[in-house]
């Protein structure tokens, strides 16, 4: 019986039961599996977590063990008679660590045990050399002794002979190192080295488990998702000799490229060497058959191997990369694992493996990270290009682009016009801002983090961004860039890559996204499955176009507002803010009509036959005005307003908490007539583009910030008075629907009596995680910082929605809502719509759809198919534990 | 069957059934009463509200009506006879209104009534003396016809007679100039005045019910409680001739005083008058026997009078004010209605009528609007005294002062010290003024309103403050307080009236509260009634002395910050914040440790036996940084810091939005070792003050902001090092409960886990409604007052705790919370704890206690015995209907 201890060779194979990966460590699992598929694996065994856990807890193995033990290792005592045992010990945990002792091969090679070694290979320098292996290998990782005092010894020996300084010895000259190694250690330790293998064996076995205590090791666990993992599997495994002659070495072969995911066997070979001499990634890995070509040893197993990844992959279902090792033209196996490879690899392999029917499309949808495929989705600096590095900031938005730098907006659109793209340079940025970033190619800022207005704003936009790179000093003045004693001048090329944070003079060769191929081929699979529908936040026109590219299903956001930041609108929208009569705003709200109208026009031809979800104007209106003192006084005489006079306006338009202030439809309850020119360009745009397209658009309006049914019948019936009149002028009464923003507590608390009055329900989920934890995203980074070092907060909730706190608001909005009004249509627009493990959950409590930056729509597509497959798993098992 | 019209007198009282009030109106009903009471009432009939809706609906009165209102005409015909049926048309609506018509007096006195009159009367002057009113009223009233016009008739008419320009006409004097009147009408509506009761009555009514739909009445019901009072009663009534003679007249009784609630008949008498000569309220009312002596009328109906104040009271069991009229020595009643009275008299009259056994306790408790009793609890300005106003402001905290002016704390300061008053005069208050505002008597500010910080913190202190008093222009540096050509110089008295928002130059006599009588008798009621608990917000020993003699029982809110205020430690605390290590910001700290410790134990000392809530820091720490220019400089000094590097950490730690900024148990989180501090002072301090008292303060330290457990947990951990460590150090370990604010959304959601660590919840509810709302109180009343004015919120939900949203918060959370920890105490500390409307609530959902400013602590004992009534009331209903 199984307890402690799992034979693996020579036709054994114990299993570890459900929990294989964790009892045996991935080694040992991979060596277990390796033997039941009838691979050639020397003969071994793994102790198993539970006695290796135990040995740490009490410092001794359980009751039991020993016996187990001294059974195995007499198995394969016999099994390799009329050689000596000669074994290596490899640690196994769960997942490859650093920090934890690496193998320890050759041990069993005592005096005696050389001798014999070398009596039954024939090669008595093979043996002394296997011999010194273990002596060092023992000394240095063992016993801790100074490796320089083996590299000294050994230099003044080969001086002493006349011997070059490397390559390999003799037999006798191999013998007398050997002899001043053990020598070194009995000097250094006060004791010759072990003889038996018993002994050595369980010296090695104290230190491995030495090791997993390291300060290095446990750092390291507490950062991965596996801190509860208590002890490494050790593997004890008779040796195949990779440097037995020119017939022999080792090397690792991964079944498709990791690179392209392409499917051809390659790999690396280094003759006469042991294992674990090779252990590197499969990059600049050669073809298999330049490798049999190049080593007979390599040629004389290249059946077995071609063979091995067959029933490798087949077995895995996936692509894989092992070790071998060839002994004297004799193959084994040593290690197995999934290969690790490049995003886009990992679609083609993906794919591959399901048009080979080896995993079903379902799986192949289900096994990629969606958030990985952010970064296929953008321009990327081609790897293998030098570049010259100005300086390195936070990679706040990916992707990377070349351009000219720029320091206004005026800067950067003359440079769009002239056909030629910006690089938009501020120490920070603002909402006055937003223009220019349109404008621009990319973003720099010398202030700010990930959640910096830039870095959010970017992201939205999909554009890169480096934010806070805050090496550098501006002069936007002065027109100048500077980082120590280099400086960038207005009109230099530089390169961001928001992907790394860097900052690059020049321009640096950029490779475009390919969204053909494999990816396509996923992603209309996963279109297949999911029930969630995708959207995407788009204001322009080249938003919405690239929406479309990316798949999305119409919009689930258009705020309005940053259509007033356009270029020549800034001086209507501040005339109309800073009105000082009704009737002042209604003229400078005409003036913005036929704009908005246009604008919207425009955006309904491209989405036509989808939806678009338009919102009514919601940021503070002191967001639109100067702070600068030259712009205030620029902006007193085009208005023609008294210094003084525009200054007061200005103040008291200040807020102390403009997110809990004047905004949102409080804007629509305060100026009406705002909310009127709104309505009236969307419904004329809808008609306009529907008269052009010949496919309506329905515009959904949404009213922000809504906490009480109250507010949103007085903006709707506003709405409803513009929409009468526009059929009375035009004779066709515009289709539209009007439904609401769920961003407040008490809108989600509310939303059973909000349902009466509105057609659907959008989560903002920003704003609904600001109030709901009374967390400013633009204060929290004083304190998210000490929280995420704390472990008070599990992830960042603006990034992966709270599923406890706001998304119990949010579970609760849906089913008081729905329980009021069975069709209502429900969608989230934060960012969090953009975000696999929220998207996840939205599919959880039935919202119809997400919505989510255009460079997301992809990701959101592909985690919401996976959440369609998580849900059938849920109820296929729930259905079997109902059949139970 | 009555269907429309309801009969009262000569021992017919027709009922209205249980919508009485509604249907018959105030005065209908008022007269049904007293003809069921058997006191004597001109007989007459009440024309319903349903039959007078109908005619306002329908332009004609319901079908049935006519044959009603013809029997009950015939009826008052033939109790008149043989006089002729000379009537009155009143409206009764259901609570009294400006903009609609009064009474119609002598309706019926055509030519051949008013002959009869003489006749049956024996007094023809008399008759003509009626038959002018009722001509000069109905011209007036009903034709809407210019009293100027008549004016200028009768004065021709006496100077072409000779006669006197007032008084009383003969027979045939009064005839002719009747005659006049009756050709003026003719004249100017081209018909002579109606001659049959009939056709006068239904004219009569006609213009009534016109009068109903002015827009003054429109306005005025929409702006009250009864906007959908559909229509008024009409009461058509016998004249009772208080102008019949010396032994005749109209008076006024109120049963009780309104002043002072003392028990004594009084009121006012105009012998030979009509009824609605006399409706001044009851001030200046003179003693019923000075009345008696004075007029042989009132003198024949003493008796009367007496007998039917008693039978009124003893049926309306409450005071009351009755009119009168006495027509040749007999007594009629006209009306009767609860006697208008001060908040002294309110609490003197509920005590007395419990006295007498006509109401008990408890009903004398529930009668008194708690919200009345505010006036009360600060002193007055005497009404009598003369005042010379300065300018007026927004009445932001009642109470009144005198006191010199003062611009800024350390004048405050000084002249505290000195023993004198100080009002503290500034355009606007912050954080940093509320030293200042603790050592004045009073505040003014020239900007801001019921929400600013100086009106808010005012309210708190329970100091009268005076807000925005616009037209007045501040001069610190010269000491100036002007409004117009007026200056005010510092050292200048001037009084402050913070229930008026008056500004007096000088000083007022001022009156001071009385918490004795009526007020104690009624608290120790209220006492014995409520469960639910009341605290008071307390820092300061002044203010928990306070709170100890209005009655509390221990405090809920200590928010330790203020303390941070005192003069002399801004220094430290400005070091503590700007510190750059924590080595630093420990030495700043302990600086800071005694002070504080000698704080707690000074209060602890005040409230031995009693509990206290300290709430830990809770404000960005930027609160206590200085902005102006001058004070930056200053600090910078003081600090030995650059300027510049100064300047670069204020920016730094400004916030978009501090309200969700770096606050709360954020601070504690980033910066533990002020946490450390706090319960260091807060634990030395109640064993000090234990050994001191004898009594032992139970300290419960609060955490405050908190969102999730593990931020409660974090710091929770950090307060019982702190314990443990007091505990080895002085051998006795401190007795502490820890417990947090619930005042975001996310821990009312989370209140469960939030449970199993703390102790006890807090309802933070002015930052809940805050967060919930998503509304900041600083920068609301931008689009607050356009939410009132559309009726979108029906009250300000930061005045009274909104109940559906909010509330629900507060809901979950108790439940929550206590389905985790059965004995979790429960309270409010947010100024809802002083709202009488949000009591109740707290009281319905089983909170423990409610803590309010010391001011208001009388207000929720009150409210909260309310609350347990009403509770009573309300189980008392369901097990009838149980039983049923």
């Amino acid at each position: 019986m199984v307890r402690w201890i799992y034979r693996f060779g020579d036709g054994v194979a114990d299993e570890g039961g459900a929990n294989a990966a964790a009892l045996l460590g991935a080694k040992g699992a991979a060596l277990a599996a390796m033997a039941r598929l009838g691979l050639p694996v020397p003969a071994g065994f793994t102790i198993g977590a539970a006695a290796t856990a135990h040995h740490l807890a009490h410092g001794r193995f359980p009751n039991g063990f020993e016996a187990e033990f001294d059974a195995a290792l007499g198995w394969l005592e016999a099994l390799a008679a009329p050689r000596p045992p000669v074994l290596a010990l490899r640690p196994s945990p769960e997942r490859a660590m650093p920090g934890l002792e690496g193998a320890l091969l050759d041990l069993g090679l005592g005096d005696i045990a050389t001798r014999a070694l070398a009596q039954a290979t024939g090669d008595p320098a093979f043996a002394q050399d296997c011999r010194r292996r273990f002596l060092r290998q023992f000394g240095e990782t063992v016993l801790r002794l100074d490796p320089a005092d083996f590299e000294e010894r050994a230099d003044a020996f080969r001086r002493g002979r006349g011997l070059p300084p490397a390559g390999p010895l003799g037999a006798e000259d191999g013998g007398a190192l050997g002899a001043l190694y053990a020598a070194l250690i009995a000097e250094e330790t006060g004791t010759p080295p072990p003889d038996a293998l018993g002994l050595q064996l369980a010296t090695a076995i104290e230190a491995a488990l030495r090791s997993w205590r390291t300060p290095r090791a446990i750092a390291w666990r507490s950062l991965t998702a596996l801190p509860d993992q208590a002890a490494p599997a050790l593997v004890v495994q008779t040796m195949a000799f990779g440097n037995l002659g020119r017939r022999s070495g080792a090397g690792l072969v991964s079944t498709r490229d990791a690179e392209t995911g392409a499917k051809r066997l390659a790999g690396s070979f280094l003759a006469a060497a042991q294992g674990d001499e090779i252990k590197a990634g499969a990059r600049g890995a050669e073809p298999l058959d330049r490798l049999a070509a190049a080593h007979e040893a390599v040629a004389a197993v290249r059946e077995g191997l071609v063979a091995a990844a067959g029933r490798l992959e087949a077995h895995f279902r996936d692509a894989v990369e092992f070790e071998f090792t060839v002994e004297d033209g004799r193959l084994f196996l040593l290690d197995v694992r999934p290969l690790a490879r490049s995003t886009r690899a990992d679609l083609a392999i993906a794919v591959g493996l399901a048009g080979e029917r080896i995993i079903d499309r379902r799986e192949a949808v289900a096994r990629i990270d969606p958030a990985s495929l952010d970064h296929l989705l953008h321009p990327r600096i081609d790897p293998a290009a030098p570049v010259d590095l100005l300086a390195r900031g936070v990679p706040a938005s990916p992707g990377a682009a070349t351009g000219v730098v720029a320091f206004s907006a005026a800067e950067a659109e003359d440079l769009r016009l002239a056909g030629r793209k910006a690089i938009l340079v501020r120490v920070e940025t603002g909402p006055e801002d937003v223009h220019a970033m349109h404008a621009a190619a990319a973003i720099l800022t010398v202030r700010g983090g990930m959640t910096s207005h830039a870095a959010v704003i970017a992201r939205g936009m999909g554009k890169p961004c480096v934010a806070g790179a805050g090496t550098l000093r501006v002069d936007a003045r002065a027109g100048t860039l500077s980082a120590g004693e280099r400086t960038v001048r207005r009109g230099d090329t530089v390169t961001l890559d928001g992907g790394s944070g860097a900052v690059m003079v020049g321009a640096v060769p950029l490779s475009q996204p390919e969204l053909t191929g494999a990816f396509a081929t996923l992603m209309d699979w996963a279109d297949g499955i999911r029930t969630l529908r995708v959207r995407a936040n788009a204001e322009t026109v080249a938003d919405a176009n690239i929406a479309r590219a990316f798949g999305a299903e119409g919009i689930g956001l258009c705020r309005s507002e940053h259509m007033f930041f356009e270029s020549g609108r800034t001086g209507l929208v501040r005339a109309m803010i800073l009105a000082e009569t009704v009737e002042a705003r209604r003229e400078a709200l005409a003036a913005l009509l036929p704009l908005q109208r246009a604008d919207f026009a425009r955006l309904f031809t491209v989405m036509a036959g989808h939806p678009v979800t338009v919102r009514l104007l919601d940021p503070p209106l002191h967001e639109f005005l100067p702070r600068a003192e030259e712009e205030i006084a620029a902006l007193a005489g085009a208005l023609g307003m008294a210094e003084d006079r525009l200054r007061r306006r200005l103040e008291a338009l200040a807020e102390a908490n403009p997110m809990l202030g004047h905004r949102g439809c409080r804007l629509a309850i305060t100026f009406p007539e705002i909310a009127e020119m709104q309505a009236r360009a969307i419904l004329d745009a809808a008609l306009d583009a529907a008269a052009e397209t010949g496919a309506a658009v329905v515009p959904q309006i949404m009213v922000p910030l809504v906490a009480s049914r109250a507010e949103f019948d007085f903006v709707a019936e506003r709405v409803r008075i513009v929409a009468q009149a526009i059929g009375r002028e035009r004779g066709a009464a515009p289709h539209y629907e009007i439904g609401t923003m769920i961003e407040l507590p008490r809108a989600a608390l509310r939303a059973g009596a909000i349902a009466e009055s509105a057609a659907f329900f959008s989560f903002g989920t920003n704003d609904l995680t600001q109030t709901t934890y009374g967390i400013s995203r633009d204060d929290a980074a004083a304190f998210l910082r000490a929280y995420v070092e704390e472990g008070l907060m599990p992830h960042d909730p603006f990034a992966t929605l709270d599923h406890e706190g706001v998304g119990e608001l949010v579970r609760m909005a849906a089913e008081r809502g729905r329980a009021t009004r069975p069709d209502l249509e429900l969608g989230i627009c934060g960012e969090h719509g953009g975000d696999p493990a929220s998207i996840r959950f939205c599919a959880e409590i039935g919202l119809d759809y997400v919505s989510c930056s255009p460079f997301r729509v992809p990701i959101a597509r592909l985690a919401a198919a996976q959440a369609a497959i998580a849900a059938e798993a849920r109820t296929g098992e729930i259905g079997r534990k109902a059949a139970e």
